[in-house]
């Protein structure tokens, strides 16, 4: 029997191409096949991170959503969608490991810290030689960009996404010593709320891609919420320990 | 008035010199001196990551803690000697920048993520012109060493320190997706007792030193509590969606 492809998932950091590490760009560089999911009509953030360190011989893959975050009308079904077309990924990745292909999959950030890699790790992992390497996830990127110490000695750091329900901010966010909060866009006035009622508003601070050439740091009280992107952070940094 | 030195805090990420940013290895090569800090007697874990990519030029300026978890006799207090004892490893390093030499100050994973260099962060980074290059922090290190996959879609994380109080690390796992334990040793079997408590012992993944030469996984009912490490981790990831 051939001997099968190598799957690596490999975080690409947050946005700044010198962030990759040094092990992912030398996967990369070796890469014969380099997959990447990607929105439609969209390019890819992961595949405008490495771009520059990319040669013209390399195969590239894209994997395009069929559906992001718009409404679909009934009888359609985000869930089976979505599952659907991450079988139809991982069938397609398959095809280059089945005759003995590496292939890398780009991953803004890393790739098991809320990354869609994830999908089709646990679709291919079982029957794939797989290597993970991890990246620079956003909160640390946020948390430099920021100047911004994050969590001190024995602090809890609460990271939550923007989507959960307001009453599920809440409470967690009141035992919180820190918190990072990704996923805002839309959800950026009902975090907003939550973060006035709990008294943390002087402590949040908010950055819009951080690392990348667009960076933006805006203070709280003055953040426009129809302007914040999906990728944005808020961070409540814990108290100051003096060390 | 001349111009002084730029401090920078360097993430050098969790253990395996590969998993440096390309960012930071630049920095480290092109600093004429690179601090970092030590405890007594014991070789540092950040010097030996980048050990491989110095120059025998560089000036070394290794940060010796005075105590490290041992007991003091009174009067001696704990936060006033490490207090003191960072506001001398701030004036060493402030001599330097004072005559327009930039320092590098070596981190292990990221310098914001419990980083000791926070606390020269805030003794310095008011004073001279900061950079920091975040790393990739023993979390996500973890997660890619035990192939577990970590936190899916609107999944809360939360990050725990071992050494925070039992009645607390029980109330913050009953409520957590996703969790990360931090500084186990001699906080282990407490913690065990509490995710076993909890039900959570089968979901609960341990490993040593991801990443580095020594790296160990074990599994979690096999752990021998005199064994474990300061540089261990338990992982409780959150419940796989199918995507």
């Amino acid at each position: 029997m051939n001997k099968t492809g190598r799957l690596y998932g490999l975080g690409v950091g947050p946005g700044d191409p010198e962030l990759l590490t040094v092990k992912a760009l030398r996967i990369l560089r070796a890469a014969p096949v380099v997959a990447y999911l990607s929105a439609k009509a969209k390019k890819s953030n992961a595949l405008s991170i490495v771009e520059s360190y990319l040669d013209p011989r390399q195969i590239m893959m894209p994997l395009i959503y069929p559906v992001t975050t718009e409404k679909l009308a009934p009888p359609q079904c985000y869930e089976t969608i979505i599952a659907d077309f991450y079988d139809a990924a991982a069938n397609e990745i398959a095809r280059h490991l089945d005759v003995g292909t590496d292939v890398a999959v780009l991953c803004e950030g890393d790739p098991f810290f809320y990354g869609s890699f994830m999908y089709l790790h646990d679709r291919l992992s079982t029957r794939y030689p797989t290597d993970v390497v991890p990246g620079v996830c956003s909160i640390v990127a946020s948390s430099a960009a920021l100047s911004a110490p994050l969590v001190y000695r024995n602090q809890t750091l609460t990271v939550l996404s923007g989507v959960s329900p307001e009453e599920d901010l809440e409470a967690r966010l009141a035992q919180a010593d820190a918190a990072a909060i990704m996923k805002l866009g839309s959800n950026f006035e009902k975090v907003r709320r939550v973060l006035v009622k709990l008294g943390l508003a002087d402590r949040a601070l908010y950055v819009e891609r951080a690392t990348m050439a667009a960076q933006r740091i805006v203070p709280f009280a003055e953040i426009d919420p129809a302007s914040v992107p999906y990728f944005s952070m808020i961070l409540v940094p814990g108290a100051r320990w003096q060390g």
